[in-house]
């Protein structure tokens, strides 16, 4: 049994998700290795069994592989073809990662499934222009096929910005991997449930999540969990999501993005075949958090408990628009005297706009008190450039 | 104001409260050194920085010093007189190590404060005899003053068995720090009360939790909070505990050993300056675990929420009286599968007979309900010599 301690964990990136994977079981003293390109990355500041090198290195990924058990990935942007021919198991497996990889595939599949989601379109580059005047409605949303992450790589245009852009030539019609034209959903809800899957095809999910974004960043502002659905819509966003995730035939944690509309439909946005902004405040909200779901999973050890122990609020800590380089917290003696706010910092030296610099989990008796803890927390911590 | 978050902590003793108190503030990326002979000590687990060297070696400590902005000790035995010469401050400070490395004078410091403690006769080597025969009950506790650990260097004799003793010349009997005896209570219970005080001398307490004791290895069978403790009793012991806290006049916390009889009197037996066993639970019952506190209180940071979440119960992970060398766990697909269960390693090598390898807490909905889990808890998990 224990052998399954000292089962070697590789890990593809070494960003903040990388390191708290880790932070989760050190209780366990499991042993890690990282591939990663920036020596100073997040998962440095745990570990030095870094090998230096890009997520597409393939040399690199055969050198973690040969030093792992098992591999995982905290970002879907990995080189898939050599993990397919390693005899290291990847978990998730690779599978899953060619079809996340590509937002086009992605909508395939969830057709070809039977997965609810919205209308779409195809195009490649060329043909973007014409795609764009016969979609139905003036105002759609425009995702690169392959290399967003985090809201990059994603638009929502009306016909006329999209004339413009492309009269302008700018940056963001260049993607060669090709264009999804998607339907835009007025006023839904967007949900997130994080469904687990163990190496014996155990099944269990967490409650569904609902986030706030910020539409100038296109990132999440905050998110509180549990969502305000009622248990109907709570049980249907249940169920689609684990309908969804069974439906790639792999062990791993997966975080469904859905959508529901203001007519109690749920669409699938998109899976991310990892941890989760969404499953943040896991870690000090639920019995097992996401990342020692994920430990547990690669370990093929049972998966814990996802019950909710109490409700919780998280929100990303983002490198303010003014502030390029190095960088300080001001207000901590303020906001860490709040009970039930924990921060969470992933030691980048330096901000840049909107940059995800950390993110502070709140516990509260309700949503309510979660979200007045948060205004709380916002008026007083401050980032400030280094003097 | 994050200029705190990068105050420098240098820990002497590298055993397993080194390793948690690191763990703890990980998610803040505090830099920590640590003093330690033994290399492959549990804090070498999570940090690199380890100054090789003993407790008592007046350069090693300096060296931890020169590299530190604070220190503190998660182990009573160092060399309290190299740290008052220190420029680097300790906290807690070393006048409180002075008088706790030594249960003589920790007597009769509670004695001086007008601190309940139960009644005491110090003794050195050579009285002994005569002590023990004006001694009024026949059976009482013989405590050396110094250097006893986790039980050791604690008996509990009649006069006969005493008498065998100074007569077959053991061990137990030629401690040159001199004796306590020391009453006996009998049915006690055994409460401790987690005392913190901050650097502007704030103060709050955990609830109180109740130890159940092994007779056999003399070490915490298993502890539950919060204690049976009625209301009034449960006030009483936090008043008490607060009240002899702050008669060290000192940053830190302190877990306050109580006992309190059958009727209802309560005494003071120990206080131990750093983490205690009796505070494990607080790492995932407590809105902040006694090692955040800690690290709040070493970087000037305000006190957290000392508040229970969930009740919990802490059992020890002891090595079986029959293995000495490697070992390995058994079980863990089954008490891994126990909600509210969480196992804490520490990377000790070689079991010993009861050496502390590791502890489990255990969350629930009340004291029965963990204590369930605790049952179904050691009916599965062994520890086995390693094949």
């Amino acid at each position: 049994m224990s052998d399954k301690l000292n089962t070697r964990i590789g890990i593809l990136g070494g960003g903040q998700l990388g390191k708290m994977l880790m932070e989760s079981f050190s209780p366990l003293n499991v042993e890690y290795r990282v591939l990663e390109k920036d020596i100073n990355c997040p998962a440095s500041l745990v570990t030095n069994n870094i090998i230096q090198g890009s997520l597409y290195d393939s040399h690199g990924i055969r050198s973690l592989a040969e030093n792992s058990d098992v591999l995982t990935f905290e970002i879907e942007h990995v080189d898939v073809a050599t993990l397919k021919q390693l005899d290291t198991p990847t978990i998730p497996y690779p599978a899953v990662l060619e079809i996340i990889q590509d937002k086009g595939l992605q909508k395939e599949f969830y057709n070809q499934n039977g997965i609810s989601t919205l209308e779409y379109q195809l195009s490649d580059k060329q043909n973007l222009n014409k795609a764009v005047d016969l979609w139905a409605d003036d105002r759609f949303v425009l995702k690169h096929r392959k290399g967003g992450y985090d809201g990059r790589g994603v638009q929502l245009l009306s016909k006329g910005e999209f004339k413009n852009l492309l009269n302008s030539s700018d940056e963001g019609l260049n993607s060669d991997s090709g264009y999804v034209l998607e339907r835009i959903l007025i006023d839904a809800k967007e949900i997130s449930v994080i469904v687990c899957i163990d190496q014996m095809g155990n099944v269990n999910s967490y409650r569904s999540s609902e986030m706030v974004f910020d539409p100038k960043a296109n990132l999440m502002d905050y998110l509180i969990c549990p969502s305000s659905l009622n248990v109907t819509l709570e049980r249907e966003c249940q169920a689609i999501a684990i309908n969804a995730v069974k439906a790639f035939n792999s062990p791993g944690i997966f975080a469904v993005e859905l959508f529901v509309s203001k007519e109690d439909e749920v669409y699938v946005n998109e899976i991310a075949p990892r941890p989760h902004n969404s499953g943040h405040h896991s870690i000090e909200s639920c019995y097992t958090s996401q990342y020692e779901q994920l430990n547990r999973i690669l370990l093929n050890l049972p998966l814990g408990s996802v019950n909710l122990i109490k409700p919780a609020l998280t929100a990303n800590i983002l490198g303010p628009e003014d502030l390029i380089g190095e960088y300080e917290l001001e207000g901590l003696d303020n906001v860490l005297a709040i009970e039930g706010v924990y921060l969470h910092m992933y030691g980048k030296k330096e901000s840049k706009p909107y940059r995800k610099l950390g993110h502070v989990n709140i516990l509260g008796n309700d949503t309510a008190s979660c979200i007045r803890k948060m205004t709380e927390f916002r008026e007083h911590l401050r980032i400030k450039a280094k003097d």
